[in-house]
């Protein structure tokens, strides 16, 4: 999809290597998407792909997640003239606090944020807007690692949108030859355990 | 100027009342400038007045504090086509810990927030900058509660700007008539207090 992919691993979104995960398991590769902002022009063409493909046009507010959701909410909110809210996530000994900023009762809001791995931050965010008066139309992440978060949204009846699943990802860049076959398919491997 | 101050007030952004702070002190008034970002015409208007009014346009990067500098680094980054980054700061029971998200590494920054009290968040997030290799050329903020931040940042070389100081607001608001000269003098007789 118009080259994005290469362009996350050529400025460091993606790395392609062994990487120890906090949960002690090793990953073949690691996302970090909290440097995008760092690219203007990679942001914007990302930007504009959510803003095409997916009906945020629709929306009254775009409540992104702290802390990398609130600039892609931003950035989403800038682009579209719309309102942003955004959600922080207190996690404590005894579960996580959902704490919201900006206005979202009586609102269609959408729910963004950079990543989605078990859905856990999402649902969260979800429950917060719905308590505090707003409807949730849809979720948009930039990459979906496919670890049960479209599933558990599906549970309590928002759809999650992604532009990439990691598995496309990878595709993406082994399709433009950007890694080799041995890698890919060690990371389709990856992929599938989880 | 411009009648944001006014503004401010109507969308609840400034409230005039009796507002118990953490600290336990009574205040008569409450700024949260969290909610700006649900009012796309007032946070398009701030952000113009301070691309308008300091000099963003010679930084490589904008850089935010968690949770609403980041919304605000991000629709200035919008605006001009920067790029941002963001501190987070992790409070902890032996002091406060700065990461920073994105690149700064010789690039000229400039540190933005929503609101400067003490000025402790703007020195952390500088420090962090500067310790990732970034040179911050100055500082800015919506308001300036002038609660010491301009002279902290002052005494480790950095310029504190600040569309507005506290007092400048509640001026904006008395001479447009919004508030009484009875709330006036009591805010003021507050906020030279400290």
């Amino acid at each position: 999809m118009s080259g994005i992919a290469v362009e996350f691993l050529k400025n460091g979104i993606i790395k392609i290597g062994k990487f120890k995960l906090t949960s002690g398991i090793e990953s073949p590769f690691y996302i970090d998407l909290r440097r995008l902002y760092s690219f203007p022009s990679l942001r914007e063409k990302v930007v504009e792909e959510i803003v095409k493909r997916f009906p945020t046009d629709q929306a009254d507010v775009i409540v992104g997640i702290a802390t990398s959701g609130i600039a892609l909410a931003s950035f989403i909110g800038c682009k579209t003239g719309k309102p942003i809210a955004y959600v922080r996530l207190d996690r404590k000994e005894h579960g996580t606090q959902a704490l919201l900023e900006g206005e979202v009762r009586n609102k269609k809001a959408v729910v963004v944020d950079d990543v989605a791995t078990t859905g856990g931050s999402l649902e969260h965010a979800i429950s917060a807007v719905k308590e505090m008066g707003g409807n949730v139309m849809f979720s948009v992440v930039v990459v979906d690692r496919e670890q049960g978060a479209r599933e558990k949204l599906k549970s309590i009846g928002v759809e999650l949108y992604s532009l990439f699943t990691a598995k496309e990802l990878f595709k993406e860049l082994y399709e433009s030859n950007t890694i080799d076959e041995k890698t890919y398919k060690e990371i389709q491997e990856y992929l599938s355990k989880y």
